[in-house]
Order: C-alpha cells, then structure tokens, then sequence
C-alpha cells in the first residue's frame, strides 16, 4: 500500500517548522532559512538547483530519499506561494521557477480554485478545493502505486496528523531557536495519534534525523 | 560570574520535559523515563547509584560534566518529591536515598516552610519560601564562586527562563514522542527572551545535545 509521508521536514530546537510572517521575502517565514542549513550545502540540494558538487553523507542520503519512489505531492496553499484569498490571475506559479523539482503531479490544496497548470520537467500543479480527504484520494491516483510526499506547510501537516493520515513523518531538528513561528507538533498528542519514533541518526552537519512511524497505537 | 546552569536537562521530540501524572511511581511522569535512555547507561549514572562499569563517551562526558564546577543547586518542590501542600511531617527525604547525588547546598522551592536537612556526603536540602529570585541569591551565596545547577523540574525552569536568569541550558533531545506531559518551551518567546543556540553534538546514544545560551539578544 503506497504510503503518505513527510520528509525531510525540518524544525527548530522550540519545534517551529517555519517562522513568523511569511512573505514574497520570506518564503520560510523570518529566521526560517536557519532551518534548512544542514540541507543547501548537500550535493542534492546543489543538484535541484542546476549546481554540481556539494556535501554527501547522512543528510545528502535523507535529502535524495526524499524523492526516491514519490508519485505525487501534497502541498498547502501557502507553500505554494504567499497569494491568500482568490487567485487574481494566473501569474504565480510557485516558488520554483519554469523547473520544479517535483517532476510529479502536485496537488495544492486551495479554498480558490484554479486550472491545472503545466511546467517543465513532468510537474503539473493541480489545485484542490475539496480538502484534506480528496487531495489525498486524487494524489493516490495520480501516483501510480508509488508514495505520496505531503511537502508542508505546517498548518497542512498537522491537519493531516490530526486526522491520523500521515504514515511516516522524518524530522530534522536543526540546533536552532526560532523563538516564535508556526509550531509543528503544539496541541497534538502523537502518541494518542498513534505514532512513535522508531529511527534516529546524527545528521553530517548539527541536525538530528527523527522518524516517526505510524504503528497501532499505544 | 558565576552562572545558572540547566544541564543534561532531556526533552522529547515533541518538546516534553517530564511525563504526565507524576506520582511516587512515576517521579518522571508516565513514559517519562524514555527520556533518560541516554543516561542510565553512562558511566556518570553507574557510578552516581553505586555501580561499577558503564559506557563512556558523548554522553558520559556531559553527564559527568553536569557535576563539575556546581557550587549549589535549586530544584522545584515536584523534583524533590511528589508531596504537595504543606508538609505533612519530616519523613520525606528527596527521591535519592540517604547519600543524594548533590554533594552541595540544594535550594527546594516551596510555599511551605521547612527545617533543612543534612543528608550524607555533604548534600544539605534548605527550603525556600520566598520565590525563584530569592533562591537564587542564596544559592550564590552557598556555591563559593562556583555555578548554580537548576535541576527542575520543568515549571521552575520555565520561571527562570521567562525572568531571564538563567545562562545557559544544555537540552538532551531524546528520540521519543510523549505526547503529553510538562512541555517544557511552549509559549516562550526564546529569541525574545536573548537565548540561541551556541552548540550541538550528537550523542553516543541516540540523544542530540544542544546548548542554548544567553546573550545580548536578537
């Protein structure tokens, strides 16, 4: 049974998985860049930006398996860009230029709809007004018996945690504070939801690797 | 200047301190000894209970350095013991035994006056009624030039930290979801509060080590 799975995501030592105030400036929030700093110097990440080299090692192997056997991806509309409220035009088309690193279909959950929408490289964009159950449904379709990657953001993690969707979720906590933000795990009681943390590896640079897998409760 | 120090202090994955439902049976909480894996196999703790052998490394070594160069330590009333209200006699002595791991002055936060109390190998608890600063003043007066360890639990810690006292925390983030219990960071601003992250390394076992420290601020 392909499975639902967050990777790669990571968050602050006060478990912020973005910072406040997202914005055109600040896709990751302010201070949220400080989050990803074991992950742009890996040769994946140099990779999906159009470098050669970079660092190989633990985090470099959980970066590239991040997109290994993925048929699909959920996003939130937020991750997709800083538009709220109905799409003005069909100007944005995410943060990623002509090229995203999706190469799947990637269904972005929406209260606006939208016209699919075409890029480079095998990602299509399809927007999804019919929440968190029919995004999931439509990207288990589209998948092709592979896995379905949920991206994030926060806000869209923890409704599918909530309701107990997510299979496997592997955090990076990266030795930072961020002090205020969106908090990933607040109000949720994973262990009631069912999950445990069954893997854990010291990452190349500072991050600790967490997985947490989805098993019969406790 | 002497400093306030929270050491070898474990948190869960999902940022929890102590378990729920502290009791006799359970002085950490339920499921709260999963935080302490790390621990009790170090050499530190072996030797701490009157055992022999042990492992040494990572987490031996900060644990064993959770102890040098700590002039007095402070503990909230739950860490001293699960009696609440004022005290009903003389009888309890600290969850450690006639020889308590101290060695020092421990300043015991409570609203219920108490003599002090000499235990063996030079331990001596005095209780405090007058609030965090107070203990605090007459920890440093005790220490003789030398730190003051903050033991617990995560309430007083808590009240340290909003009132910026304390100079450094060394947090053991533990490979595990508790899913409920003391959290130990939620709705306190760490950046605002002049806190960042200085130091990490990965431990023998599995626990990530990050040392927050105080500075000028933001």
């Amino acid at each position: 049974m392909p499975k639902l799975r967050v990777l790669c995501f990571a968050i602050s030592v006060d478990g912020f998985g973005a910072g406040p105030n997202q914005d055109l400036q600040n896709p990751l929030g302010v201070g949220g860049p400080a989050l990803f700093e074991w992950f742009f110097p890996t040769r994946t990440w140099r990779k999906m930006h159009g470098a050669e080299g970079g660092e190989t090692g633990v985090d470099d192997d959980f970066a590239a398996r991040g997109f290994e056997g993925v048929g699909a991806w959920i996003l939130g509309r937020n991750m997709f860009g800083p538009v709220r409220g109905p799409w003005p035009d069909e100007s944005w088309k995410g943060w990623w230029g002509d090229e995203p690193p999706y190469h799947t279909p990637v269904f972005v959950l929406t209260h606006h709809p939208r016209a699919p929408l075409k890029m480079a490289g095998g990602t299509e964009f399809r927007f999804v007004t019919g929440g968190i159950h029919e995004a999931l449904q439509l990207a288990r379709d589209a998948a092709g018996g592979l896995d379905i990657r949920l991206g994030g953001g926060v806000a869209t993690i923890r409704q599918y945690l909530r309701a107990a969707l997510i299979d496997e979720v592997h955090l990076v906590i990266a030795p930072v504070l961020l002090g205020t933000g969106e908090h990933l795990l607040h109000g949720l009681d994973m262990r009631a939801l069912g999950y445990e943390a069954t893997e854990h590896v010291a990452g190349t640079r500072a991050a600790a690797h967490v997985i947490l897998r989805k098993g019969a409760g406790p």
